[in-house]
């Protein structure tokens, strides 16, 4: 690809969302980031790998959030891990999975917004496959507590409603096409986008 | 295409969703239904087509509806309506034009529900420019006038929300890749899921 171009994904817990980026920085050739993201958040802001991995997406509970001078710790791992965003979006063309990334480059005008969906039935099928659950229901708890949990912390850092299709340039249900029919489709939006 | 597949699509006024839905159509050699289903409604209520094209997307007014024994006037139109959605997705593929269409077909699996959107800018010199509206301020109140109405009118005779994403297959920003780009993606999509 010519320009740079950020494409950041939102998901829904158990619509294969990670898979599908990953799939697509492969193909797009471009990097990825998700948990590692936090390797650069630790090198900027001297905070702990482990402590890093425990807030990671996760908003600041008011019971055990030490407030500092300069806000929580959750809070100083967001302002972290938003300027790492910034300089890797200043830096190269990447997919980038949660983390508020399309909020904290909502001004930028190569950025690529998706949210990925699947109905619950999927998800709950998906999830109990892929982490061999076989307690009928974990599965369920599971994808509630993680979506909520990830709600909680977009909601928290930003002024948008988690999933919103105002500030989305494409929602998909992945569960049209499948993993690679909705990697497929993403790709050609994005090429068509970056190539016109 | 082989099977036969119905395409709804919900829209933002000024967002371009009816020439996409029209140019999708004719690619896809299918049927398209907007205002054009009101002769088949007309056919099988009885009702005046000129009344008809009065009510046409416009939730029940409490103040202007005569309740009949069978309901107000806009409940029946919406109910002859909906008996004819069903009768034409029984009988070919096509593309339908809001009306509640995805919630009335929503039982079917060869529905392909999708939702068209753009930044409230755009849409503003959209609506300007195709209605040759000159004063500054009377595109913005038509959009909002316009999107209120089918707003109620979708909420009213249904139990989802207007352009929510949860019963979305598709949600698109139709900016990214302006109108034709966006016929392209859909085309892709439906021939994606139909041919596999």
């Amino acid at each position: 690809m010519g320009n740079n171009v950020i494409i950041t994904i939102g998901r829904e817990y158990g619509s294969g969302g990670f898979e599908i980026g990953k799939k697509l920085a492969e193909r797009l050739g471009i990097a990825f980031y998700d948990k590692n993201l936090i390797d650069e958040v630790a090198k900027k802001s001297g905070i702990q790998i482990a402590t890093l991995h425990k807030g990671d997406e996760k908003a600041a509970s008011p019971w055990f959030n030490p407030v500092f001078k300069n806000g929580t710790l959750n809070d100083r791992i967001f302002w972290a891990q938003s300027d790492v965003i910034s300089e890797i979006a200043d830096r190269e063309s990447c997919v980038i999975i949660g983390r508020c990334a399309d909020y904290i480059l909502r001004d930028r005008d190569n950025v690529i917004k998706i949210f990925i969906q699947a109905p619950f039935e999927d998800r709950v099928e998906r999830v109990a496959d892929k982490y061999l659950i076989e307690v009928p229901g974990e599965a369920k708890k599971e994808i509630l507590k993680i979506d909520k949990q990830r709600r909680s912390y977009y909601e928290f850092y930003t002024d948008n409603t988690w999933g919103g299709r105002k500030h989305a340039d494409l929602i998909v249900n992945s569960s049209v096409l499948g993993i690679d029919g909705t990697v497929d489709l993403l790709e050609a939006f994005v090429l068509r986008k970056v190539n016109g």
